[in-house]
């Protein structure tokens, strides 16, 4: 049976990958709708290529261009986010790729909706993480993580009951300052912050890698994905990415997901769930590997772990103030305004000045983040 | 509801580590059958302890002091292989920790009637395979492996439909000479060879760790296990034994189990399948072993494996013949009658003489076993 398909951010890495694997398995897949954020001739040729219903393009300006490119076929233009909303709705299985608070609006819709979501949106759970599992909770919504650590968590936990689980072990790379002094870190260019050394990605991500943000947020992403509370959640060093993350359980054994790094391999996992389905990645050769490493991070060189932990702990409002005081702070120092070091300095102060109440909508997300920005700018005119 | 259980081969390394943890369950478990070959002393102070309602012993010259030592007791005392069979059928949980082919009656029995056999004994699949596996799926009989290798694929695949099973990785430590040069294996002493890096075994095992025997013999119990053929299981040597064995689905994904080196974890996973028990195991850290490496075998220095898989491929008596003459010619090495490298030499010779046909029945088994080691002894008076 085909399985309709919607892919919100259709033309970003994720979008991509999604296409290149349900373009294989036509048999399989049937995509109904695609968005983009501004890549109006990509969208356009996205569309014409899988016979998409809804073309769907965020700026609304560009709608003229939009429907302009699919002249002649029967695939319908639209704009905004109530597009977006409605290509999320469109078909049974979403795969969430928007990137940013861009993408809450139209996964919220889908949660609410019941439908299956493959989510590769890092924001909708670390800013809105009770209120999307709450409303999947209500709808029956499943959320398949499609982001490799996660990924790999959720295939370890597929055979085993909830209950037995005694430890998520998260893996992270260390990223390009791994072995690096604090004074290396605190000199350290945007151009040696981006420089991941085993996954190709874009600039903000690159620098959360730097940071080990990246892994503090997906230790609150794997507190709402799996229900496991922080104290059981570890974080390991290993620089080679080999093993995508571990769960132990009640009698001491560890199960891990190991894979080469393809994101086409956790995606096509969210895709075909419970089944699996062929992917073209390269196979995994142990003996060519021939060894992997592990080791605990530096919580003094990499403070962003301490602050992520305690948002976590913290809960309602802090997580959604760590998360856009970090993308303000990232912003600046890709800009050559702050250095390397003061990105976690800026989100520590961030959270010690919030005082809002935990939100009970994506508006009042919407609203913290926005307040947070306004705030980190005034912490930067008073320094 | 407490699970009745029979552990045949009660007072070894196996049946010691499940009655530890059985004893720390009593809510769940109720020891109703063990079994020794001879350690009656040792039988007996386990019947007592754990109320069993019957003690069986192998050595029938031995149940009048059973009998004695059982006195005051309910339990039944009993002797002999029908006996052993009796034990087996006793409980719907079977523990197969019984050594060597002795074990192949009681097995074949639990297996006939449907039974979940908690398998450690290696002689049922590896001469016994099609047999069983065939007498398994007419009988509707679960065979839970807790070899801690097939033990780890079983844990890998719960989730996951047999079919996207692309290949099977077993881990093998290398044992002793896996950076021997061939010089040093052909002087190799009977201390050296029994010198496992990393599980304390018996001497039998440790030889065929050394000649690695043990993973062949591995191979083909997981053939039987998993019906993944001989060209799908590969073998990767791992020196840690931290990581017991992988599988890689249709998607490129790898699945893996992790633990310490402590066997009441595959042991728990088998009593408690498909729940989890909790064990006094030693928990895993990666940050601690902080290294784990992967290399290919070498076939050249390790003709046992090429050995194994040949068996394997020609199937009928060839599996039967090679753990057979692999079994005398240790006992011929242990006894310093021949040199290491003589071991493989002899199970090849075994192994090309052999025209036995498949065998139809657990007698034929036994039949060929039995002019295999005859057959061996001729080959050694005329060298």
């Amino acid at each position: 049976m085909t399985r309709k398909i919607a892919i919100l951010g259709a033309t970003g890495s994720i979008g991509t990958s999604t296409l290149d694997l349900v373009e294989r398995d036509t048999e399989r897949f049937e995509v109904v709708a695609v968005t983009a954020a501004t890549n109006v001739e990509a969208l356009a040729g996205i569309a014409r290529r899988t016979n998409a219903r809804l073309a769907v393009i965020s700026d609304e300006r560009l709608l003229p261009e939009l429907r302009e490119r699919l002249g002649g076929t029967a695939c319908e233009a639209s704009a905004g986010e109530g597009a977006l909303v409605e290509a999320a709705l469109s078909a049974e299985l979403v795969v969430a790729a928007i990137v940013g608070c861009a993408g809450l609006r139209p996964v919220m819709a889908a949660v609410e909706a019941g439908r299956t979501i493959a989510l590769a949106n890092k924001e909708a759970l670390v800013t809105a993480g009770e209120l999307m599992t709450g409303a999947a909770a209500r709808s029956g919504a499943t959320i398949l993580p499609v982001d490799s650590e996660h990924n790999a968590i959720f295939q370890c936990l597929a055979g085993s009951n909830k209950g037995s689980v005694s430890r998520i072990i998260l893996t992270a790379s260390g990223g390009p300052f791994r072995t690096a002094s604090a004074q290396t870190m605190r000199d350290a260019s945007p151009a040696e912050a981006v420089a991941h050394p085993n996954w190709s990605m874009g600039a903000k991500i690159s620098v959360d890698s730097a940071t080990m943000m990246n892994k503090g947020l997906e230790l609150i992403e794997a507190y709402h994905l799996f229900g496991v509370p922080s104290e059981r959640i570890d974080i390991v060093i290993h620089p080679q990415s080999v093993v995508h993350s571990l769960v132990e359980f009640a009698d001491g054994s560890v199960l891990a997901q190991l894979g080469s790094p393809d994101m086409r391999i956790p995606i096509a996992y969210a895709l075909a769930w419970p089944e699996r389905m062929a992917t073209p990645a390269q196979r995994l050769d142990l003996a060519a590997i021939a060894r992997l490493d592990f080791e605990a991070p530096d919580l003094e060189r990499f403070p962003a772990l301490k602050l992520a932990r305690h948002a976590l702990e913290v809960r309602g409002a802090a997580p959604i103030v760590l998360n856009a005081a970090n993308e303000a702070a990232v912003a600046l120092f890709l800009a050559g305004s702050i250095g390397f070091t003061d990105i976690a300095r800026l989100v520590r102060s961030a959270l010690e000045d919030s005082k809002h109440a935990p939100p009970r909508s994506i508006e009042e997300v919407f609203e913290i983040d926005r307040l947070t920005r306004t705030r980190l700018d005034a912490l930067m005119q008073a320094a």
